[in-house]
């Protein structure tokens, strides 16, 4: 049995179990640490005392993802500062004394996706979601792409052009990167109401399909997926995707010749399967992967 | 020993050895597939004939990488008319009969510098020569980055500020991607002479590290590199390195937090160290990765 806790910064979300079969959850809201982490380990505690193998941790970020760091498993620079440099896997640990695995929220949906859902047996793919904010996660040659840091898939610089939206963008680092023009904050910011209230002919759609396609092709560019799964709030609207493929094909106008971009889009850039059970699911597929690492 | 093959657009260079040590050259125009693979040929039967374990081929793209796809080792969708779906594996491999591996120039060359130059023990960095084109390539725990096709970095899409820069772009596909903006003949086309003939103080180069600048905060947002290397002819001016360093850690503006960006960026944007023999290195360090294989 293993535990995993995605850890949101709006809500916390916990499970025990091995799978989608058999997961049971619990979720609250994120209040200060001192709270919120007090009430993972009392779930932890009655619901599968002593039972527990091994506990995954997906965590809102940005995050200290090296093994090898002091700051491991520590939510770094975040905006909320009664977060700032807490050590959320060093928390659980202490108090659960069971193996503890860390990673984003964004890589732990990932990986779900990779063991349950859209990416089944597929090596390389990124997932991306975009809602309040615009996060990523890449997998190569079936591992998480972490490199330094880990990935900001939402800062992706993108062409902007003034004339056809001059709204600034909304991010504090950067203003007009992919998260500032496309996140659903900035749909509001610059069409007065909400994402989805906007009807599907509503030329907010048409700049969104733009920003992501833009977004797609820099990624495609870098990294060369098989396949993009794309959730959050904002990608609720099925007229969004066809959307989007038409714009992606536009983008790249034929450079990359492969029969999945030239000629089916609609498998190449596709919502995610275990929507919001994507987060919880991963921190128990990482929490697995302990004593698959042990085996290996 | 170990034969390596630089298959470039504009000259091949062959090379017969293990290494930096013991490597032995040679490099002839390229012209029609035929004439060319027969002087490949009898480079080898001459200088190597029987003594040769495998060979690796470092290829000009855009090719076919996937071992189990019909065009494995082909170049595919080039504008040189006359190798255009070319079975370049092939012809090597039915004339030597030796094991014969395939990848693209940019993606031997950062082989290369991952075994002898700048990226040794780098287990996550990108190669990128910014020059008549734009390529790179990218490690990620310590393996190539293929995906789908393979990355296409020349192509990325950028903020481009028409008022401070009309130059429409001169990529035949995008227009104003990076190559189209930033590539050897982009700086020619926009300025009336080439790069080379530019003054440190011309206007130009300041342009030219904007857009690098824009593409490598791109691909760290996309991959969080532990390292960039950049060669090519137009990265050969000092004074583009401090100049990008100077935009980069503009363009982030602090977001990404870890002292090898904040404080060390002259050890983390560097010029790869193995120069004009990168290519055919790489190649023959990938024509070791086939007896590597067996023995793992």
């Amino acid at each position: 049995m293993f535990g995993g806790i995605e850890a949101g910064g709006t809500k916390f979300v916990c499970g025990i179990g091995t799978g989608p079969e058999d997961l049971e959850t619990t979720q609250f809201p994120t209040t200060t640490p001192d709270e919120t982490i007090a009430q993972v380990i009392g779930f932890f505690k009655k619901h599968a005392g002593g039972k527990l193998k091994s506990i995954g941790i997906g965590s809102f970020g940005p995050v200290d993802l090296h093994p090898d760091s002091p700051a491991f498993g520590h939510i770094t620079n975040t905006p909320k500062e009664a977060w700032k440099n807490f050590d959320l896997r060093g928390a659980v640990l202490k108090a659960l004394d069971v193996p503890v695995e860390f990673e984003t929220d964004v890589d732990v949906a990932a990986l779900a996706e990779a063991r349950w859902g859209g990416a089944r047996g597929v090596s390389d793919f990124i997932y991306m979601t975009i809602g309040t904010g615009v996060g990523g996660a890449a997998m190569v040659n079936n591992r998480l792409v972490h490199g330094l840091v880990h990935t900001e898939m939402g800062h992706l610089r993108l062409p902007h052009d003034r004339r056809e939206d001059p709204f600034d963008g909304c991010c504090p680092f950067h203003g007009d990167c992919l998260e500032g023009l496309a996140c659903g904050p900035a749909m509001k910011a610059r069409w007065g109401k909400p994402a989805l209230e906007l009807p599907p002919d509503h030329p907010a759609w048409a700049l969104e399909a733009n920003y992501l396609a833009l977004a797609l092709a820099n990624l495609t560019f870098a990294l060369s997926p098989r396949r993009f799964l794309l959730g959050g709030g904002v990608m609720q609207q099925p007229h969004l995707f066809q959307l989007l493929r038409e714009k992606f094909a536009r983008v790249l106008n034929g450079y990359v010749r492969h029969g999945d971009i030239l000629d089916r889009l609609d498998e190449y850039i596709v919502p995610p399967q275990l929507g919001g059970r994507a987060g919880v699911l991963g921190a128990i597929a990482l929490a697995g992967t302990t004593s698959r690492d042990e085996n290996a």
